[in-house]
């Protein structure tokens, strides 16, 4: 076990009740403040820890990091420093935040308050990958457009179906949305128009960041797959349905879904994760034998979805786990190199939309209004079949066992009117 | 009309008859020599001008370009400077190239012969993005897979129908390929099975690189395109048939392209291009107003591919023309916006398979051999239905009129046994 996921580690940082950010996380991101340079941090309750404050007072002497790592725009240098170093640097920075340490004295030099700072997309995205690995998800899709008694597709649990997403648009929490225009075709015999979505959606989604990978041609197998995983984010998938149907066969989605995808800033490590994995669903029909896996490889991250209004208070819309996934980020990543496609450090792949089993935990407005014949009754009388004009969509995510919480923070975006 | 398409130039470099790297190209590249670094050059005939020692001779002096954007592995931080730096930097390098110019007496230092040099993948390719636009493969692919009669889907005169490809896996000309695994379903009623691709294939496509775009949420027009473009190179877009088949339904190929992509070195300028501008097909039905556009924008481009087996003469499989797409740059570029996606220096959107209306013009084995129901053949003796191991595909492209020729050169790619 990775010292940092001591459970019985405290922090000589307060770290408040609650908090996503408590020493057995140890999150990674990019941030800045005032008129001071992008760098990376580490959040430790309602702090940030400057790794380049750190790295200037000659703590991290031997790690392998130098202050080019730290102050950077992005976590992709630091990155390509590989696991084994990542691993220990998370090490070293629980042993420099827990109580009793002589670094307490420097918290003015090394802690910046996270209400003072800005924070940043913390990853230069190479390629980015999207998948369809909730079966929920899958299943509601099929029944609502094709027939709930052939509801998944002849592919589906054989191959965790995926396809390529664009890595320019993908932005950091905070940043606004416009509603995309492009071509629709509200009835089967009218030709097609051209104007703003009217079916402008989110997906719940958490995404993977990759490490440097094999050379083109090589693959990477179920058991490397964790080597070759940085840390996981929140992620918003937006969703144009009215383009996305008029668009996609038979190549895929694509204006319906590269305008913008929103990611949460903090990456937390795989490794903090590892205390909270659970057994996956069973397999049946069992996968061939590139996608078997063993031991547990799913997690158990629960997942929440808010709409707030602009000028009301926010409802509740889904609350659904990152457990409820059919296919697990080995099987994915496995899937994905082994035809000998390549991954780099600062790749991301992403879920696909997290549903779950009940209602309540459906992870897009498309299953939660099932194709907008059911509005969401919103807590401040207004309903809900898609996402409108000002409306914010917040999503967060935390684990939780034996009291140690490891969490996520929030992935929130406004959605502006058609520029 | 930029003075180096001027017919009337001829170089001090000498140029064979059938080159295509006259003075009236002058395409970018990346190439090393020897122990050197990767630096910029320009193909002229059999040389290559090296823009790094050129400017060490200060001959681009007020040019806005600079050692570093000459001593790099990559065109991308000259592109950056944009579409009017760069088209006056090709009028400067036709004026050194030019008969009578003085530098002539600098060849040694400034002229590398390209049987000396290695070529390297030009770009640090940001999102590869693939089209779908010629009307011949669309239609050849829905004969074979639905219905003569009905075999253009319902979007494809309406839409560039597009979609994202993986960028990391593009490789430059001469980089070996081996033949890819995955999972295929080679009947409707048994499992699955997992091993090397059986029908293993080209595309004859053509790709273009962008220059850096407008911020996220704003659209490119028609009209604007040309800006946003900086040239074209030959693509090979290799496709397993038969893993596309089974895993393609219903978010569009992903493993049965991600393997490997191919692009020739010499990055031709739109600039090179212009004098060979021809009218595009009328478009019936009529567009919707943000894909109208006016001018001609299609470009005449002569298109072979040749497979060569392994110790044999080659065959001509192919020939086409770039003449033959429904949808130009221009209609896709804008499509690719009008939801306000981002495009960035060093993006890559590519034709999708370019096939002309007779046989002998189509793109692609899957189209030549009709599925494999007519193998093709060979000088050798030989028959091919789909790509062997072993077989080098060559593809190769020029524009010519009144007796100018401005050329791509080839892209070649050796197909290896399974890894």
């Amino acid at each position: 076990m990775n010292r940092a996921n001591d459970p019985s580690r405290k922090s000589w940082v307060f770290v408040p009740n609650n908090s996503d950010f408590s020493i057995q996380n140890l999150p990674f991101g990019i941030f800045s403040e005032g008129l001071g340079g992008k760098r990376v941090g580490v959040a430790i309750g309602n702090q940030i820890l400057d790794l380049s404050a750190v790295e200037k007072l000659g703590l991290l002497k031997n790690s392998g990091f130098h202050q080019s790592d730290f102050a950077a725009a992005t976590l992709n240098q630091m990155m390509g420093k590989g696991k084994s170093l990542l691993c220990e640097l998370r090490n070293k920075i629980s042993d420099l935040l827990l109580e009793g340490s002589d670094i307490a004295n420097k918290a003015d030099i090394i802690l910046i308050d996270q209400r003072n700072a800005s924070m940043h997309l913390p990853i230069k995205i190479g390629d980015y990958t999207d998948f369809y690995s909730s079966e929920q998800h899958a299943y509601n899709v099929g029944c609502m457009f094709r027939d709930p008694n052939n509801a998944l597709l002849p592919n589906w649990k054989h191959i965790p179906v995926g396809y390529h997403g664009r890595a320019s648009s993908v932005i950091n929490s905070g940043t606004p949305v416009h509603r995309p225009k492009g071509q629709q075709k509200p009835t089967d015999n009218d030709p097609p128009v051209f104007g703003p979505c009217k079916l402008l959606d989110f997906e719940l989604e958490m995404g993977f960041i990759t490490l440097e990978g094999k050379p083109l041609g090589d693959s990477i197998s179920t058991a490397e797959a964790n080597e070759y995983i940085f840390g996981m984010c929140l992620f918003n998938d937006w969703s144009a349905r009215d383009i996305q149907k008029w668009e996609y066969i038979p190549l895929g989605p694509f204006l319906a879904k590269n305008f913008a995808s929103s990611m949460s800033p903090w990456i937390v490590t795989l490794d903090a994760l590892e205390p909270f994995r659970v057994p996956g669903p069973v397999q049946d029909p069992k996968v061939l034998p590139y996608l078997d896996y063993d031991g547990d490889h799913h997690i158990d991250i629960n997942l929440q979805v808010a709409i707030q209004p602009e000028g009301s208070t926010e409802s509740i819309v889904c609350n659904s786990n990152y457990k409820h996934m059919y296919w697990n980020m080995q099987q994915q990543l496995a899937h994905h190199t082994v035809n000998g496609c390549d991954i780099h450090a600062g790749d991301l792949l992403a879920s696909g939309t997290i549903s779950g089993p009940e209602e309540g935990q459906f992870g897009s407005m498309l299953e939660i209004s099932w194709k907008g014949t059911k509005p969401f009754a919103m807590q401040d009388g207004s309903e809900r079949k898609f996402i409108q004009d000002l409306d914010t969509v917040i999503m967060r995510g935390h684990a939780e066992k034996d009291g140690i919480r490891v969490g996520f923070g929030e992935v929130s975006t406004k959605i502006l009117p058609t520029k």
